[in-house]
């Protein structure tokens, strides 16, 4: 299966810089997760508070990040996202971050899901309805 | 003289929010200080960059924040800023951050700055001609 | 009434340093935040979890901060914190920050904080037996 | 060749803690450059402002982190690094965060580091006085 991809533009904030005058490594990883937010949102029509007042959450697993060009003050950028796997205990999404102005690439990787149960703290099994509204 | 105001829209990250459910105190100093360099760029025509080619510095000498309504996940806020005082050492800028959907206030304050010498960090008088172009 | 200050001891992370080579300003915030935290616990034996299992949650209200030198990439501080003002529905707390190597003053300033039930997130009179404990 | 670990101790600061009640994920990356940049100091003896001094600096090209058990408000834990791979033009460096408390795995994971001359912003060939002093 080919899930759908989706794009989300954002600004560096002044308080994204580190010292080394370009966006900290870490923040990279609040630039996909603020991206996948709006996405879950506008673009599956099923937001993340949707999951969480149903006793849903997702947690992270696994982050893998590949950085190619840092991005600097100012910058505008890209961050594409898509599923590349959806099973019944979790799921992966890929990531691309770009360079708005350069149209090159900064970083990409991909984050695996597991799906909790927020009041157990134990991983659950996806509903076939959440698989299904996340399988576009 | 009375200075103009100037208004930049943003949008909270998910990262800004805290164990309480709303936006980290400190994030809204965060928030006013990307306003304002976006408006140094766009109003002011003179931007923040360039105040650190040209070999000056901004640096913050006293804020106060006074907290009226917190933002929460995925709000969408203006933030409202202008100079109150510009001297020939430093200049004061207030800010009303204000919750796009509700239209109500979430807090305000003001930010004191120092002009200083990036080279000798040593304070420096404001030369006439920033005195005005910030004059506006 | 004259209320007893304590110290405690924190490092400079280096994500804490900002394009300018020094602790970026919202920082100092989380700083007086960790001190405080470590010192309801260790000094006034209740601790910040212990006032949310019964319902209580500290909002700030005013934040205001002196800044004086800029701490740097590893320096070590000591965080001074005190009550100046303990009323029925809030409490004042001053601070320094000083820089451990030099004895010099970092900053100063002050945070209003007024009681909320955290079910209902409304202001709240502080019972006698917080003030109490908190009045050493 | 096997390299030596070495143990920094830390603390979760309340400002670390996300609206799940847990470190935010991108933190823990920020925990391991601070236990690094400590531990290149105290370990071997050649810390990064030595490496900047001498125009030489390390850019992060790949990030790996895998996520076991998150840290809560308060905790206490320790970061292990050791070098697990050192060639001519970077590194690995490969990482475990233990809570001390239960004494159980949180994450582990490993970074890439790539050595560039800060002038240029190109990766640089690693001097053998460098590999040396961290061969150790």
């Amino acid at each position: 299966m080919e899930y759908s991809k989706f794009e989300t533009e954002l600004q560096v904030r002044p308080d994204d810089i580190d010292m080394n005058q370009h966006v900290h490594n870490s923040r990279y990883f609040d630039y996909v997760l603020a991206a996948r937010y709006e996405q879950m949102e506008k673009n599956y029509h099923f937001s993340m508070q949707k999951f969480i007042e149903m006793g849903f959450g997702w947690v992270i697993s696994k982050a893998i990040v590949n950085y190619k060009r840092p991005l600097g003050l100012g910058d505008h950028f890209i961050v594409k996202t898509g599923i590349t796997g959806l099973l019944n205990k979790g799921c992966t999404v890929a990531f691309e971050i770009t360079n708005k102005k350069t149209g090159k690439l900064c970083c990409d990787g991909e984050f695996h899901y597991t799906m909790v149960n927020i009041n157990t703290g134990r991983s659950e099994t996806i509903p076939e309805w959440i698989i299904a509204q996340y399988s576009i």
